[in-house]
């Protein structure tokens, strides 16, 4: 039940829970005001709450009777100039939970209920604060680890987004009119003048869902972290590539081949994008039961990455396994937008690169020597070249998988829209496809929404917010 | 290094570390609107914040340069009308973590630097906003888990204690001043008047900082939760009664006798009190080394705590062994304040009290089943009755282990000074002992501070308060 009775005051905690210097609760509801008069006192004796100026902060104490729980400072918002358009308090008092327990205790006492996950943002959705996908924005905001992802939340939090998204569905209620134009000449069997203008605006809009959808494959490896695959045969030093990478010792590093049995997983931050480094078992021939698992769950990894790093060691005589491996790569990733590195480890143990190298290697190589960490820089310019090089311009990123799949059917309806004119169908069976569409990009800025997608929303916030 | 140069300007996040709705960085300094100046532009563009009023809110954005960090929401506190006395900025900004710490960067780059622990606090300190006790009092606050502990702390904080030592100082440089009259006249060998004057200013001081100091016992196990030791025979139901009283399954409950061999602690908060529940290996003659080791930590645990619950069989037929325990744990606990509850267990196994026992027992004696859990509550109100006799009345109540420390060297020197006026000692020598005791009472408010003192002090505190 995600829909909030608005004649219900709502209370929470909006800091995270733990000891800290200062916590602050927040309430929100017609009654706000009303609430925290009945245990506030200011220490300017003349103030009352239902009094209070918007934007304005009050030092006092709040108690229950005789019993003092804090010393506060209490922020009033009066609505609509408020987060969730209506009267919000907030509560800043020390950082203890007890002391946040009992002002909760005494909130729920004079009135107030216990607000739900994301409740004061629902609030702000349906008093027209923001639309559906500027809240989301605003969870992605809060949960972003990374510059790029904050960059990505911000940004949809900015209306960008959204102001495509309505133009989309302006162009499609233009087509309509257009089309009900149609609809009143076509019994006078009039051939409407404009078909060639109402097909060339469905075009535009296709191409504009299209585009926002195929962002998504680049918007959500974005956010999630880039995975990047270190694989290679064994002892060619993928661990210990992975340790210079992350300067750090979290993988095993061993002598013996096939020591790196489970995939490990860990975290490069490079000038703000998030990489997620995965180290295999290797691409060696098994020999046992526990190495067949391995292996497969190496080339599980390779289709999964965005970018493969491929380990060879220059002191290897026999380059015909690195070639099929390279090849076999080649083929796995073959379409799949992802990227193959090839890297040419151990420089330490040779002077100078073996000519059976040079002629072997045609794609971009870099040479490095992971143990004495040389050029290891190179790598992670390469991987951030890859990202810039898909340029993040000025066009909408989506990010959403909710939004990804809205998108997805919008274009399956305007596909079908299209293909419709193309057969000349009857303008009642475009209508229904046409409907489709503007429901579906009507889910993703809210203009549409059931009770399934506002749960779905508003039950990952956090509490408080 | 406790001193805080008020040159510098500093920041610091005051909420807990996590994803939460709202995260709060604190800035005080002369520099703080200047440097929020650099970052934040309020929505409504005539704002300045050099020109912001005290208590007041202002919307806007955080930014650096054309990167937007956040929507935020700033308040300004001037001085000295603030926390610590100097102009104060407070940043409610998103609950995430990537956010809070761009947010610092910013201000750090501006010519901010990060607070040290407590370091707003001690600036408060230092700009007179409250005393010493009183600082330490928002630590303890903070730490307060329980209505007892909250309670102690906001007594201490309002000011009732720091008066009261002042008092004590007050007297003591009135004593001062009487003795300085008798330094003028004793050259002319003419007895001072008021000599009894002296000696009962002296007893009541003498008296004063003997119940402050040994009012510590008491402020101590509140603050820490009153220790409670359950002790009795092998297989009296020791574990079944703690699990009881827990309503939960902590301890292990088994029917080999000696099961319970380590002693285990679980807390039990009963109308706002803290009771620390220690379970023991039981009395029984151990017959292992294991055991030795059981029973001599259980004598250990009753010796420490402020509460022991005997358990005793009520179907045992045989009394001398419990006879012999009773006796043993009145002797151990003779003097020391502690309280000693006999609980008879295992009424369910009989229809009535046997005549043994009703002999037996002169002691207060509490008839339960603790596997029915009948009669369990008895056994809190007892509790509870064991801290409400020991009365927190309107009397301070020291719970700071510094404040025990400068109170039991303050009433060594004043019970020096009484033995010097008993031996008519020279005032030169009374002096020396008047100028101790009022060093350490000036420790306890602050009037007399080393960097010592202040480090240890402030260090304990929470980053950004």
């Amino acid at each position: 039940m995600f829909t909030s009775n608005p004649e219900d005051t709502i209370c929470a905690v909006s800091t995270p829970p733990g000891v800290s210097a200062i916590g602050v609760i927040r309430l929100s509801g017609a009654e706000s005001r009303h609430i925290i008069g009945k245990i506030f006192q200011a220490r300017d004796k003349s103030f009352t709450s239902m009094n209070a100026q918007s934007h304005t902060l009050h030092f006092g104490t709040i108690a229950s009777g005789d019993e003092l729980i804090d010393d506060v400072l209490v922020s009033f918002f009066l609505a609509p100039h408020s987060y969730t358009g209506e009267d919000v308090v907030e509560i800043s008092c020390h950082g203890s939970p007890y002391i946040r327990r009992r002002i909760l205790e005494e909130l729920v006492n004079h009135g107030a209920r216990m607000a739900h996950t994301g409740e004061f943002t629902l609030r702000a959705f349906l008093n027209h604060k923001f639309d559906l996908s500027q809240a989301e924005a605003i969870a992605d905001l809060i949960a972003a680890d990374s510059k790029i992802s904050h960059d990505l939340a911000m940004s949809q939090l900015r209306g960008g987004f959204s102001a495509e998204i309505r133009k989309l569905r302006d162009q499609l209620l233009e087509f309509a009119s257009l089309l009900v134009l149609e609809l009143d000449f076509s019994e006078e069997d009039v051939e409407f003048a404009d078909r060639s203008r109402l097909m060339e605006l469905l075009q535009q809009i296709l191409q504009k869902v299209s585009s926002l959808k195929d962002s998504f494959s680049l918007g959500n490896v974005l956010k999630q972290g880039i995975p990047v695959t270190i694989t290679g045969r064994p002892n060619v030093g993928k661990s210990t590539l992975l340790n210079a990478l992350l300067n750090e010792e979290k993988a095993l590093v061993s002598e013996i081949p096939g020591t790196t049995r489970d995939a490990i997983e860990d975290v490069l931050n490079i000038n703000g994008v998030t990489f997620r480094f995965i180290d295999t078992a290797g691409l060696r021939r098994p020999e046992d039961t526990v190495e067949t698992m391995g292996v497969e769950r190496t080339w599980e990894k390779i289709s999964k990455a965005s970018v493969i790093l491929y380990v060879f060691d220059i002191s290897e005589a026999d380059t015909s396994s690195i070639l099929e491996d390279i090849n076999a790569i080649s083929e796995k990733i073959r379409n799949t937008g992802s990227r193959l590195v090839l890297i040419g480890n151990k420089t330490d143990l040779l002077i100078e690169l073996p000519h059976h190298f040079r002629e072997l290697v045609e794609m971009e190589t870099i040479f490095i020597s992971a143990k004495r960490r040389e050029n290891v820089n190179l790598i992670s310019e390469s991987l951030l070249r890859s990202v810039e090089s898909d340029k993040i311009g000025d066009t909408s990123i989506i990010s959403n998988l909710r939004h990804y799949e809205a998108l997805s059917k919008a274009l399956e309806s305007v596909t079908a829209m299209i293909q419709g004119m193309d057969e000349k169908r009857s303008t009642d069976l475009l209508t229904i496809d046409l409907h489709a569409a503007l429901h579906h990009l009507g889910t993703i800025t809210g203009e549409i929404t059931t009770d399934d997608i506002l749960g779905s929303i508003f039950s990952r916030f956090c509490i408080g917010k």
